[in-house]
């Protein structure tokens, strides 16, 4: 499916961004990007610093965000497994996520993702299995 | 470290579990239990049913009273890597958590956690390790 | 497909397990066990310890056989991912590993598994995700 | 250390390597290459196909090389957790292996590696941490 600026505008909007601090910057031909930006309430238990749980689901929503740009209508998708490193404290106001489809086999697909901080270091990578289902999500 | 119901109660009070809807239930000897009633605002894309983001949010946090229950005081404990698995969709009002230390050889720290929806379905299965460094969080 | 002695027994004759020393003990009802005396040759950088592919081996082929003890006849199964923990050094003569379904969804199966040394230490902690599909292996 | 020649060709006469039919190519500032081709006898289930379980091992050794070549003399390293996906069926005669540290945090090693058949399909992709410990393995 086409992933819109008018959509991503929309998606924006979610409860789940709000409380969190996610938003999706783009997302097309099995690539994506999001961006954290973390509310006070999920820095914890370091102060300023996001739950590592944040900085997962910042991951997760992107890998679905990169499935979901190479689908046709009608599909959706959900996690079977990620594997997250964390490489780095999460230190900073903005972390940007890219995610990237790396095979896709009928109706699993791989893929791998890096958040960074705002210098530029890696703070956590990592490679997830999603399975393609019917589904219209809109 | 001891974790007294005194800790318990104290520590179930931040910021990030009244966000997302988690509570720890009992940590010692290595194991813990969580348990999780989710916020609205974080049941999405499918209402009531809270993201996967916040069910590894669940586990990574049960998982580490699980390490510093067993851990002296004035030590604390980081997540190196967290694979989850998700087994079933998240359906219920209630989820909780049971984690576990399988090992621990100097500072690394390996752990498995399952999570359970309320007629105890298996919804999520995980294992992570866990590094060990010095550090007063109290 | 019932895993019989006699199948076990012209299993136990592969070539991957010759070559490696790996045997199947038993599989039925979603899960198995096996053992490993690691041949010579496949015990470096080591020497007298299996390398880890070797351990990864056994419990990789120690899940297919938990997948396929609760599988019809004309369906086999591959690994999604696996992901294997170390857990402490491999040392002794004889290495059993334990694989269970944890769960099962349509064509997506859900494993854990454990692989000791013969004083009874764990070794080795994994999880992994296999698919279903349509093959007659025998 | 340095990866030289003459150290890769003494290494590509261990035992394993001779089993399994890997070699070393090359290993240098945190990235190393690597080559399979399966000896007969472990391409089982499937004539002509290596297990997965050596090619975990072809990317396990290949990413313990990219460690080594960053590391000080009388350093070793051990792999901590790997998960590897398993994208394609491994068909052909020759499969080659790159794996990069992706960051490296005391003792902590991060890497990430893939699997290419000859037609340079990705067949597997991998994540690892691995741990720096004092020993001299030459």
């Amino acid at each position: 499916m086409q992933i819109t600026p008018e959509l991503i505008d929309r998606m924006n909007g979610n409860s789940l961004y709000n409380t969190l601090g996610i938003r999706l910057d783009s997302a097309s031909q099995g690539m994506a990007r999001s961006s954290l930006k973390p509310e006070p309430g999920v820095c914890w238990p370091f102060q300023g610093q996001p739950h590592g749980g944040i900085l997962f689901t910042l991951m997760d929503t992107t890998m679905a965000w990169a499935v979901l740009s190479q689908l046709d209508e009608g599909l959706n998708c959900a996690t079977i497994h990620l594997d997250i490193q964390y490489t780095a404290p999460a230190r900073g106001d903005t972390f940007s996520c890219k995610a990237r489809v790396t095979h896709q086999t009928g109706r699993t697909v791989f893929l791998a993702a890096e958040i960074h901080d705002e210098p530029g270091g890696l703070v956590a990578a990592g490679q997830a299995t999603f399975r393609v289902f019917k589904y219209d999500m809109l």
